[in-house]
């Protein structure tokens, strides 16, 4: 069969990544529509040598369209995706709308492929860094059973969008020839901006998201319930801080991990190697690890520094492509599993 | 009583601010001795109006000296402190030369400053990031006793000194004008440098130092250790993994703890708004915590992101300027304990 595929926020840093990763892996697509808000109406992107005008979502017509690919955020999501399964298409929603809704399955394809059996109509692609995470931990939790579960991320301005690259490279402008202030810098003479809220040239921050009541960040809490749906494992305890770096692609995770039994370096490599779409990048004696910038353009999530760490411990640095298997790749493999056969 | 002191690196990172800091902090400095490598020896440093030639420390002369602090790496550590001692003097070691010697003392003054009464002509400075994440342990163990830690640094480049500094900048002016490139890199192209053996530009390495038998780095087990001593909690479960990021000034750790009793994040804020030398930075309501831009150039340790997570568990995240309480005011603080009287 071929598909008629609407993309929802075409123009986005996630839409142009699901149009080319819906072209380099062949998805059978009958005719694309690319939908983006009136502002992007207009465009024209690129897609299988033709040339597609991209179209205001406003006016969507979802008559016919058998899978529609949603990046536009949750509002966007939140109206238009159950209009679009509703009219008898399948939603593969990137946004947070629906990931924690029951009866709307959360996949990674690797880890939960049996769990879209379940859908309504409505799919969710889960949060970026819970992916990267997760293609780390699914594999050594079957191999040894993981009982608790301690992160710290390392996020691209990516995941904030195009905007979030445009607002750090502003900055490192800003801030060119001024660098070596910075180990004492002048408050009131540091850049910020509308996406981060805060420096984030020459800077970290550890926010990601807006603060809840708890103190935790919406995006904290989104990786602790999304792996738990994932995995699973409702009751799993998890701790997680989010923070950004000025990095423009790739996502990295610092996981540490308990286990129900002791369980070696050697027999998580193992495990972690024959997992779909993970490479093991992990050879301490030739300076082997992986890095955001090894992660960056490439599918796979690479895995390294696996030690040993406290009882039945294993600590673990993931790193992914945000926009690749932290969103559109994800999205997509989704829809070849519904798509397929 | 007035103290003739040695500064040996005089002219590194840690050396220079070991000058201002003697001086910002009235330090009562008869003379100032900076010694230095032959390649650095006739720089001119300022101190206290005087301008004072940087000696080849090749012909140091220890007599007199009362205090020599060091900061010119391990091997000169090993070299001339004992020498230095031997003369009379008592030197504070910035190196990781002689810090898990037992009997070195291994201090930092807010935490464990009995353990100076045990000196015998040296004492040692903690590991930057050691320093860093104890400001905001330490007032947590006693107040609630902690049973593990969970680590991941986020470490600046000037912690590898001026050069590196030097390489990030470097690297971000090559790249310049082809950021965008990094979201594809073409891995052949990306700049590389001596200090950092990667791209540490739009990157984190997750590395620091070198890789040990276990997998674990040099800095990963110096934390651990560290820690462990000055705490003099030999016993205590830590997991640590320390990464590099394209920071110019500022460490940060991102810290997960478990406790012997429930431990609010209240109690918590607390105990660490009444330890001297620590912020407390954490007012999520109003998008307070703290970054590394916010701790460049000052001399409390910050503290923020204070939450529960998992059973008697508490998150925080915590940033020290590296080369002041990392390092340089560290030392003269230890200074001022042992000549103060």
């Amino acid at each position: 069969m071929t598909v008629r595929v609407a993309v929802v926020g075409a123009t986005g840093a996630v839409g142009r990544q699901m149009v080319r990763t819906l072209e380099q892996r062949s998805f059978p697509v009958r005719e694309l529509i690319a939908y983006a808000s009136g502002r992007s109406a207009g465009v024209r992107l690129q897609f299988g040598g033709d040339d597609v005008e991209v179209r205001d979502v406003e006016g969507a017509d979802w008559e016919g369209v058998d899978l529609a690919l949603f990046s536009a955020g949750a509002s966007v999501s939140r109206e238009l995706a159950p209009k679009a399964a509703g009219s008898g298409g399948i939603v593969i929603d990137n946004s947070s709308a629906f990931r924690m809704a029951p009866d709307v399955p959360l996949v990674v394809p690797e880890i939960n492929p049996e769990a879209l059996r379940r859908h309504r109509g409505i799919v969710a692609n889960p949060n970026c860094t819970a992916i990267v995470a997760l293609m780390a931990v699914a594999p050594l939790h079957w191999a040894a059973g993981v009982t608790s579960l301690v992160v710290s991320s390392y996020q691209s301005v990516s995941g904030a969008g195009q905007k979030g690259v445009r607002e750090l490279l502003e900055q490192v402008e800003k801030l060119r020839g001024e660098e070596e202030a910075l180990s004492r810098p002048d408050p009131g003479a540091l850049p910020s901006g509308e996406v981060f809220g805060r420096t984030i040239a020459y800077n970290v921050i550890p926010r990601g998201g807006t603060f809840e009541q708890d103190g935790w960040t919406t995006e904290e809490r989104k990786l602790v319930d999304e792996a738990r749906k994932i995995l699973d494992l409702p009751e799993l305890p998890i701790a997680a801080t989010v923070v950004r770096v000025p990095v423009i692609a790739g996502h990295a995770v610092s996981a540490y991990m308990e286990f129900g039994r002791e369980f070696t370096p050697d027999e998580a490599r193992e495990a972690l190697a024959s997992f779909p779409g993970v490479r093991v990048m992990d050879d301490p004696s030739e300076d082997v690890f992986p890095t955001p910038l090894d992660a960056a353009g490439r599918d796979e999530v690479l895995v390294g520094r696996i030690r040993p760490a406290g009882a039945n411990g294993l600590f673990v640095f993931a790193v992914g492509d945000n926009l690749r298997k932290g969103a559109a790749l994800n999205a997509v493999q989704i829809a070849e599993l519904l798509f397929s056969s």
